[in-house]
């Protein structure tokens, strides 16, 4: 099944499902909004949806932003294999977390803004994003896996002059509206990244990143179980799974987005996300 | 002025003011309730506020954490030059920054649960906590000092060993009620940490931290500022200024909290945290 937030003519947006080749409204402003609600289910969901035929024609349909208000943004670095040794760095005991604020995500297909002040190197980063279904607290990895609402594709805007100016990483990860996630969240029973979701990224048409989730170190599953030894995860709430090989910063000579570069990361079922750099 | 969130007898809470003796309700659950409210004002409070007479004494009233549901919580780390020098580093150019969630939060007087996994290495950090009164996006340092609703202390309690498991320290720093602040907002035109607020972290009686606020390579307007360069800050957001010298891991030998172990955090004029350690 998928669902998204759909933008509709007068500038709202309403959460909506998937029925052949319409998005069938659901009530429900955004996927924020219906997940947080304490009955939400898959069979309410069914059951809430439009008749079909009333529906919004998929190819008409503009995708927004489909979980606007998440309670937290979670995000692990130093995922995939290829991409940790790019980084010139060696396979890890923990995963590396660092939060974002609901703030800095941004739609499918929005244009990504990025202030004079963080211009000089914007990098790009395909990543496979987890959206919670359910309450998780020092949860096992199966309790974890059962918890899944689904998958989105993410990309991790990154400053990397901003994130490394110190130790710490988050004031370059933290830019208002420059994570784009979507464009569509694919429930948990029709896709599944233990079998492999090949991710890729493209600049201007370039192919610069390919990785498979198979090779990540630490499964959707196990990054949620973990997280939640910590911090109580919500339906809704959304984890970031790491970028594989291929940024910008580890090319020689490192190669930055610049104003009108446009960014494709796409994986089969899951879509695509095409967002274009501004720079203002 | 001091503003408070106060726990009601009948499991609740009330936003309130204090005049005198007493505290005077106002008609808002707790201050981020207040805070959120577009047309909120220091005149407003006042004028919201219950007659005198009517209110609560001060010795009666037990103050809850002041700020349930910031939008942001903002911390610094390395801000004190002693401190800076304690964990052997140089003093910046920027400030290091790393978020907190919502959860993270705790009251004045709560227990401060560690689960199992997490009580190796639990230091204590005594802090300053500057809360945003209005919105600022790319502000500058005089914009954001008008934009400074108030200040309060906190105790940013880290497990050391989570936070240094990776390179980000983001997952030692935000264990689900483990961050006491409060316990009274003191506005702004009351206390100026530019003039130098003493402030001091005792362990079972003994004093291990002492720092004055004068000495903060950040100072609090600055700080806002060069958030906002990243992101829109807003009424009801926290931002954590860091720690003076003196935490349990800059010891020699290290020395951690341990199950019973109350922890003092105060400063004049704000009043202070006392919380007690509860390992479970």
């Amino acid at each position: 099944m998928e669902l998204a937030t759909i933008r509709t003519p007068n500038g709202s947006t309403a959460a909506a499902v998937r029925r052949g080749d319409e998005w069938m409204g659901l009530a429900a402003a955004d996927l924020s909004e219906l997940l947080a609600r304490p009955d939400w289910s898959w069979e309410a969901v069914t059951a809430l949806a439009a008749p079909v035929g009333s529906g919004i024609p998929v190819d008409e349909a503009e995708l927004g932003l489909p979980l606007p208000t998440p309670g937290k943004v979670v995000c692990c670095g130093l995922n995939y294999a290829d991409h940790i040794l790019e980084m010139g760095r060696d396979l890890p005991e923990y995963p590396t977390l660092f939060a974002k604020f609901a703030d800095t995500l941004t739609g499918p297909t929005d244009d990504v803004a990025v202030p004079t002040q963080a211009q000089a190197a914007v990098d790009w980063e395909a990543e496979l994003a987890v959206v919670v279904g359910s309450e998780l607290r020092r949860a096992d990895e199966e309790e974890a896996r059962a918890a899944i609402a689904g998958y989105m594709l993410a990309n991790d805007i990154s400053m990397r002059d901003w994130q490394k100016r110190t130790l710490q990483w988050f004031q370059g990860k933290a830019f208002d509206g420059t994570t784009p996630i979507g464009p569509v969240l694919v429930t948990a029973d029709s896709i599944d990244p233990d079998d492999g979701i090949e991710i890729t990224c493209e600049v201007n048409g370039v192919r610069r990143q390919h990785g498979s989730t198979k090779t990540l170190v630490f499964s959707p599953a196990r990054l949620l179980a973990y997280i939640s030894q910590f911090t109580a995860l919500r339906a809704g709430d959304v984890v970031l799974t790491g970028t594989p090989g291929g940024v910008g910063t580890g090319m020689q000579p490192p190669q930055y987005l610049s104003d009108g570069d446009a960014v494709v990361v796409r994986a089969e079922g899951l879509g695509q996300l095409v967002n274009t750099i501004r720079f203002n």
